[in-house]
């Protein structure tokens, strides 16, 4: 990979604005938290890991700004807390921000010096832990696809929403890297359109085949027999194995088991939620009308319509024939194998 | 209904151009067949039925172009192969040349001014036999629908669709008009977007409520409970009972049987094509990727992507839980009972 989404270097974030993709490839360079806590809202950087990574970060430069305070403790708390509050659904905004806090009680008797180090240096762990995971799911995914395999694709589960290649991505990347020709189906997503602004882009820039479809077509591209795989990320995976993610998952979820075609979720572990028992108890997020009703400055339905606008669905365990994490993949029995997932990476060093 | 999409007065069609709604209602004004041609070629015009009618009259403007022509049948007929060569999938369109063909080979003898007559008088019994096909389809789908049902729609099945009320929009007017409380979720129905600028616009104006949704969320809205039925209309049926509609129908109907939500498609009898026995024989038309790309003139997507932009899909009729026509319900048993309309109709006066 030749280039990043997100990097910290001496005090400054540099990120992509990914709202202005693919018409512009334009870096942010900032030392305010409160522009990332803006560019989360915003949308500007995205996908449940990439959040997790810029929040930490956030906590970083938070930090820094209040470096002379005589109560940063205090300071790092509520910046904690503005980040939390950016964004509902992605369980790796509170995890990242959790370490972070982890970090903080541990150091409260710290200098300011020392606390911002183990800051900085718990952020730049997270994302280099993000670059090994993303790998790892890459390569325990791609024993699942086979040569002249075509794969089907929702939002954007890329380089763009982690800290390296990606999750459902990954999984591709790795494939074609082992030399099997894989191709890809990318749905567009609406509203937003990550799939057609940024999985795409992602993958041409990689000389990865890619076709494009409307979100509708999904249903008819699978009679066809034109593709042998769905692969997606998540936001939030539960107990249960109930799976949060873009909304328009769920349907292609039940899509893909009526016309028999594995339906692949690939995450890290930091995105399983074991407190939550299952996939009702998520927060989903509901997002303004304007996301529906206008593209690009172009309003395209009438004024004032109703519009309902949910940016999440989630897709009942049921229906997922395979969950990938770094540490392997779970086919059903999820709560069993999350668990032993977490055993397995709570004896790491 | 205090408006009309098509008239025809004096040798010419008025008619709204669809393109540009919900922005600007504006109705063009020919006495030109290729005009006419165009229109249906670029969704000026656009559903089933509602192309059968344009292209009906579209016939007559040719004839009277060349009214002094010594050869007025072989003007004709190039005419009528020229309007049929517009788009492939429709039936209504090959139903209604069909129509006119029969008329200039049964007048054959007469004079320029008699066949131009009738021809006239045909497309105007077209039209006229439209708008009351419409209110019965309307008076028996209504029967499917009870009081405080919330409706989900695709694509735009409305007055804008037909000669007067619609098809599946016919259904819920003709409930809401019996005092039925009856809401609608619109799917936006990428990539042309039909739902939101045309469903949405009809139903505003009516005062009936509607929901703006992706199209994405119809799976997650079902799951909520929020809709009890889906109404579609339909661009053509098979003897079998398989139903081509605009992309995602196919979608929506797997969806709505997993939900256990009742799959209606409303459709006059001339949707019905007896001489395919099922929907792989359609021709699906392809359309430009501009259309996946590039949104009211702002590019969504890298430039250079491979599309795929099938228009239309075909829904087995397993999917189909009852169809309408004007001559009432079918419940499987799609073939004897389509026939058994046949038969009704050729009766008629």
């Amino acid at each position: 990979m030749s280039w990043k989404t997100l990097e910290y270097k001496d005090g400054k974030v540099a990120f992509i604005d990914q709202t202005l993709l693919p018409g512009e490839v334009k870096y942010l360079t900032t030392s305010d938290y409160r522009v990332i806590a803006e560019a989360i809202r915003k949308l500007r950087v995205r996908g449940a890991p990439a959040i997790g990574i810029a929040a930490a970060f956030g906590v970083v430069l938070g930090a820094l700004e209040y470096k002379n305070s005589t109560d940063l403790p205090g300071r790092i708390e509520a910046i904690i807390a503005e980040l939390a509050a950016t964004r509902p659904t992605a369980v790796n905004l509170f995890w990242a921000l959790n370490r972070q806090r982890a970090v903080l009680e541990a150091a409260k008797s710290k200098s300011n010096v020392e606390l911002i180090e183990l800051l900085e240096a718990e952020a730049l762990a997270i994302a280099a832990a993000d670059e090994r995971i993303n790998r790892k799911i890459g390569e325990h995914g791609a024993d699942l696809l086979q040569d002249g395999m075509s794969v089907l694709t929702h939002c954007n589960a890329g380089a763009l929403a982690t800290g390296a290649y990606g999750t459902a991505l990954a999984v591709i990347r790795v494939a074609v890297e082992q030399g099997k020709r894989i191709s890809v189906f990318a749905d567009e997503t609406r509203p937003l359109l990550q799939g057609a602004r940024l999985t795409v882009w992602e993958l041409m820039r990689e000389n990865i085949p890619v076709t494009l479809i409307t979100d509708n077509m999904a249903a008819a591209v699978m009679r066809m027999g034109k593709v042998q795989a769905v692969i997606v990320g998540t936001d939030r995976i539960t107990a249960n194995g109930d799976v949060a993610n873009k909304i328009g998952t769920y349907g292609l979820a039940i899509l893909a088991k009526e016309h028999n075609i594995p339906f692949y979720v690939a995450a890290p572990l930091s995105t399983i939620d074991l407190s939550l028992k299952t996939g009702s108890e998520i927060p989903i997020e509901e997002r303004a009308p304007e996301e529906v009703t206008s593209l690009g400055g172009v309003t395209i339905a009438p004024a004032g319509v109703r519009v309902f606008n949910p940016a999440f669905d989630v897709t009942p365990a049921e229906y997922v024939t395979a969950i990938i994490s770094e540490y392997g993949i779970a086919k059903g029995d999820w709560e069993n194998t999350f668990r032993e997932w977490v055993n397995r990476s709570s004896r790491e060093p």
